[in-house]
């Protein structure tokens, strides 16, 4: 299912381009998202406040909203980003982090969503849930729903939104709503370190800019980090040291390493 | 004094229930406490705003406050945080970080501790100084204060507020106003990592999620976090390696090294 | 030019006295900064808000303000801060991150330049560009201009607002308006690390706390950055790994290290 080549021609597309990716995150992995979108060969910009938000979403490639470490004031932010987005042309990136755990994280993704259509969104499986049916239950911002409803359940919000639906988990699931692709890579390490879902929806914000077809970047962009992390995670001691190879080898990921290492 | 079973159960508690503990902390080491809180094998979740602090400490087993980067909008979720975590019964853990550098604050904590009754209090010598003589100088978040008189203030700072209180340094110690625990683990290099304290503040957090005599889940927090801290000092080349040592000793902890590294 | 001794002298300084170097800065970088600046052997702080920024300034030996992640309410606290520091006595470093990318950032540092007159401007060619000709392009906040014209609007930042203005790239240069030193140290893969300029602005605030003679100290910080970052670079396999290797490096780099290092 998944063309080794096709996903080389993509991170060859980023190392050459560099795109402006326009980050509106949390506090928490502000600084492994711009790191990792460094390692691969793209460049990460921060700016949330309304003052400047739409002004830098308009010199980007692609807009990354993430609601880690939410409050009113970015949101604003968020909203006139999506905007600005939206009329560019450039794909949007919905991490709808904590969905489910507080109804201000349900509600604000909804309004999200509703204003601007999102182009993507990827969340584990409780958010995803949370985000189709507000009675589902999120423990934080970790996933306790089995992966089978949670496809159900993007395959559902796909449909309703329009979005390309990401869920992570030990095996992710992207979806239009109709086609179902499945990403088996990974570490179950990679849990133990803060950010590694952020870090997946900013990588897929640089591949949605160099790849007009987002189901297929979305694709691209978890297998790259399920292959980088299961790479670095064989190298490691524990979840520290994971951090770093996981930079590095992603720095260094090429097409042959992509190939060997791909689970068809 | 520090019994190795004991602690290794709570470490086994830790790990079983994965308890959730809702950080209210500062930018800098927001990371560091996310990590060092996924090795150990809580769940940590971060959540300020007014509009979902309460709501987020509802589904939390313990709350670390941590005034680092402080402002006013921050405090007041603090407020609400600490209202609902006495509300529902769960353990509260505060570090009042550069208590006596300014009046802004020393007089938050002041007003925290008055307000909701911190279980358990820890900083520096300085700090804690600070909190119960006004007069007392802090340098910024370094103490400068001797061992001796701290440990004279967090005795009367314990009788006061009804907290443990915890006072770091080169020998830790933990003390209900009445009885004094001593840990003298640790490393020197730790104090070139930042966030190290704030680190050990959201451990201690972990272990009160899992252990209801906060005196003894103190203890263990402060030697978990000295013996992680000396076992990667002596791995580090430098406070950069000693980071990421930290963070895999602490994932890869057991009995047996605990047992064989503790300083009686 | 540069003299590995006098380097030395500002090194061991630092080290000896440990001055308090007050950081108003972005949250992306803030972990890395304080950690440069405590590998270095200075002491760090952060603290931002209008109700403690100039009591905070108050207390240390100079001032840092980065404007990488900027809002209103952080504004405020930058101008205090630095009237505080103007009214002290004490080195102000100002890092115009991503000047040029928005009005609201090139304005913002326009603003503070006027009001408070830094004493040490650092950024890369397209910012310090911006400062000058508010027509020259920026891109996020990566630079895309030509080193030459770089130093020309250097020289005119120095003449026009009397500080020491610092332009990063492969080679740095450092001037004053008058005098030209160039450092042509570092590596490329410095570039693809977060915040290594931040760090370089950290820690020229740590050198002008100790150096009356900020053209000195500027030329003494940019080379101890491209010195550390080249002996990083050959020992890591990654981005990921430098950013360690360079913590310990600084933390270790004596007077030997520089010398041998040091390109003439």
């Amino acid at each position: 299912m998944i063309d080794a080549t096709l996903l080389t021609n993509d991170l060859c597309r980023i190392r050459e381009r560099s795109p402006l990716v326009h980050n509106i995150t949390n506090y928490v992995v502000m600084n492994n998202t711009a790191n990792a979108l460094l390692a691969i060969g793209a460049s990460p910009v921060m700016a949330h406040s309304v003052e400047e938000a739409a002004e830098m979403t308009g010199i980007a490639s692609s807009l990354v909203i993430n609601i880690g470490t939410l409050s009113n004031k970015w949101i604003k932010g968020m909203f006139l980003a999506g905007k600005a987005a939206k009329q560019k042309g450039i794909p949007v990136v919905l991490d709808p982090v904590g969905a489910g755990a507080t109804a201000y994280r349900t509600d604000t993704c909804l309004a999200l969503i509703k204003d601007f259509s999102p182009d993507i969104i990827r969340g584990n499986g409780s958010e995803i849930m949370a985000l189709v049916n507000s009675n589902s239950q999120t423990r934080g911002v970790d996933s306790m729903s089995s992966s089978g409803s949670a496809l159900e359940s993007a395959i559902k919000l796909a449909q309703q939104t329009g979005a390309v639906v990401v869920v992570s988990g030990s095996t992710d699931y992207i979806t239009d709503g109709k086609n179902v692709a499945t990403v088996k890579q990974g570490a179950e390490m990679m849990t133990r370190v803060t950010g590694m879902g952020c870090t997946a929806s900013a990588l897929t914000g640089a591949f949605a800019a160099v790849n007009p077809d987002l189901f297929s970047a979305s694709v691209h962009a978890m297998t790259t980090m399920g292959i980088t992390g299961e790479l670095a995670a064989q190298k490691a001691e524990g979840p520290g040291t994971l951090q770093l190879h996981f930079l590095d080898i992603l720095y260094r990921l090429d097409g042959d390493t992509i190939a060997g290492q791909l689970n068809i």
